[in-house]
């Protein structure tokens, strides 16, 4: 029987296939995630991964509904797999926001879905970190997020040259739009069209701005001149304060797919540009106001990194750390006779915080040494038969120096190890 | 918009409301079990929470069936959210034997889906801990999962007091029912009437063991007797060897739903009777080879411990953690020229691994003063202007002692707080 298509299998390192995803590097990433978010003062939330499909299909543009993991529940209820986190963010931060002192500076890591038509290296799912701040309007919010969005990739071994935040704004291609055309309603295509810019044909995107009434060379003008707006200033000098203005490019051919984003849009992409985006995101001021039914209106902004492309960078440039099974400790047990106090030394080190294996089943003493080496342990131990009773005899892999104690006192012989 | 019923939404502490979960308290599960799994050696895995529906209808008993929360895909696919973990985990280990030595000690932590007719309390997901050993058939494997689970417990503050665990054999009553009842194709739904004893009516038991030919004084005969067979005999033994025997009670009144148990099977309890199974497993030699499709045969036993019941327990004896929001330090800006140096400031303590925060717009002294106390931080630091240029001042918020520091050497000034 064999899995969904789409969707991936996770085995402990090392990998018995290449087919098969790593769980040691998926918890890495997800620990480095927790651990910069917990720097930036960002509080942990999660959702169902399961919401009502009028979640998605009200809020969002037309794109991504074709593309829902969607179905009837069996109580008749049109649901979803949650496409993505923002909308159950926008809810649940407008349900509580009178018991959160404002800011709001969440982040959760949910597995999300889509239904697409399969592709090499489309899949069904993948984990995104999610970072939001509910509450701001100043861009000083916008500035503090980008902040965290370049530590989470540098906290990875990624450097200025690895990677680069395109930096753009929402409202100056509204202004551009606005500007040239007075039919409000089609801003939504506009932008769509600019999104798809740089995988479509200039033709075709020329054919689809001439039907709005633009020229294609005002649109690649207006990219290529790039001056950022006083919004786009402030952030630059913000994160110059902090020694971070070397990885983030003012770039107006980034302007994100979804219909919500209302100012600052941006997206992290390999510098490269070999892979598709490392993580993407933006203000949008009017979503919690939307999900709420007119009930609360609260400023927001966010962004969301996946662990599939993330994974794919890590890879290709060697920034992943090396995984493989490894134990504190392991005890022989050479003699039947010692496996009942065997076990009881077992207790007593795991009891102190260190991780240990033993043969479950009688073994010969070179295979159990070999298991050992093979689990990477940083020391051996034993039960001897000293002269005034049992006692634990404890070997250190490294430097081979023996020491002998009493078995209480077993885990002071030994510093916990590695994992 | 309303989150689906039977589904949580996870706030980060104070919570919001009553009807609504705990993300810290969740994560410190998680986190606990992680670390329990880790010292016993057990590696994590993962694999997809949608399955095609098959892998869960022809291997498990009736009764999970009718509870699945199953539908029809955009391909056609009948699939299932995932109900339990064991078939998925009989997948992966059968399509990849041969790279892992055995036996195999994996754990995953799956959210789990059922569709049930809603009750107070029964929820449509939960978080569960899974632990399992595969490929070793002697009972040692037993011993060392149920110690797994009983230092799990205790990893919680539980104690004797607190919780047992009933130990059974699915073996026994397997010879229980062959020496009296020849039709072996009635076995499973003999064992499903003593699953249900302690929750049915006694007359109703009776009425249907006596339909396969049972006397209902037999059956409570035999539970009372409750010896323990020699597997059982060998398995407290070795809890002994490692001082856990306490824990574990032989109690055959257990015997478990699933229709896969093939011999040890054992639940944890409160000791006051007051909630549900913390946790359920045992030993399913059988699921592997019927999940492979012949191809793989290897023995297997696990348990599971859902993070609902356990929360609840957590909570009624007092021993969850106080969780708060807390940032090790927190960043005055009390003139807002200084505001650039301050943002360097905030970066050099979150790069030196602080978590750090600061007002992000302008803000009255007092006012930041408060927040620094809610956010529980250990220190205060802001930018002073010293004789001979910019210096940092850190104030511990505990002993009220300043120290004055250059700019670079601010991290130096300060020791990692709690979260």
């Amino acid at each position: 029987m064999e899995r969904l298509p789409g969707f991936r299998d996770f085995y402990p390192e090392p990998l018995p296939h290449v087919d098969v995803w790593s769980a040691d590097a998926r918890q890495y990433v997800f620990d480095t995630w927790r651990a910069v978010a917990a720097r930036y003062g960002f509080r942990e939330y999660d959702g169902p991964p399961i919401e009502p499909l009028e979640l998605y299909t009200t809020k969002s543009g037309a794109e991504i509904v074709g593309q829902l993991y969607n179905f009837t529940d069996k109580g008749g209820r049109p649901v979803s797999l949650r496409p993505e986190m923002t909308p159950t963010l926008a809810r649940m931060a407008a349900a509580h926001e009178r018991n959160y002192k404002k800011p709001v500076k969440w982040f959760a890591i949910p597995q999300l879905f889509r239904y697409e038509r399969q592709q090499k290296g489309r899949l069904r799912e993948h984990c995104q970190f999610n970072a939001d701040i509910v509450g701001e309007s100043d861009v000083a919010a916008d500035a503090e997020l980008l902040a965290l969005l370049i530590d989470t990739l540098l906290a990875f071994g990624l450097t200025a040259q690895d990677f680069v935040i395109r930096l753009s704004s929402r409202k100056a291609w509204h202004d551009f739009f606005h500007q040239r055309c007075p039919d409000s309603s089609k801003d939504y295509e506009f932008f769509q069209i600019i999104d798809k810019l740089e995988r479509e044909a200039p033709e075709e995107s020329a054919r689809k701005l001439a039907a709005l009434g633009f020229a294609y060379p005002e649109v690649e003008e207006f990219i290529k001149a790039g001056a950022p707006t006083p919004e786009l200033q402030v952030i630059l000098q913000n994160l110059a304060a902090r020694g971070l203005e070397s990885f983030v490019r003012v770039d107006y051919g980034v302007i994100r797919g979804l219909a919500y984003y209302t100012g600052v849009v941006f997206e992290a992409f390999d510098a490269r540009g070999e892979f598709r985006a490392i993580a993407g995101g933006g203000r949008y001021d009017n979503l919690v106001k939307l999900i709420s039914g007119n009930k609360v209106d609260m400023p927001a902004l966010g962004f969301g990194m996946g662990d599939v492309v993330l994974l794919e960078l890590l890879k290709a440039r060697g920034r992943l750390p090396a995984f493989a099974p490894a134990v504190a400790v392991y005890c022989l047990i050479e003699e039947e006779a010692l496996r009942a106090a065997s076990l009881g030394l077992v207790q007593r080190l795991r009891a102190a915080g260190l991780s240990v294996e033993y043969p479950l089943t009688p073994l010969k003493p070179d295979k159990q040494f070999k298991r050992a080496l093979e689990l990477k342990a940083g020391h051996t131990v034993r039960v001897d038969r000293g002269e005034t009773g049992l006692q634990v005899r404890a070997r250190n892999l490294a430097t081979r120096a023996d020491r002998v104690a009493p078995l209480e006192s077993a885990a002071a012989l030994l510093a916990p190890g590695p994992r």
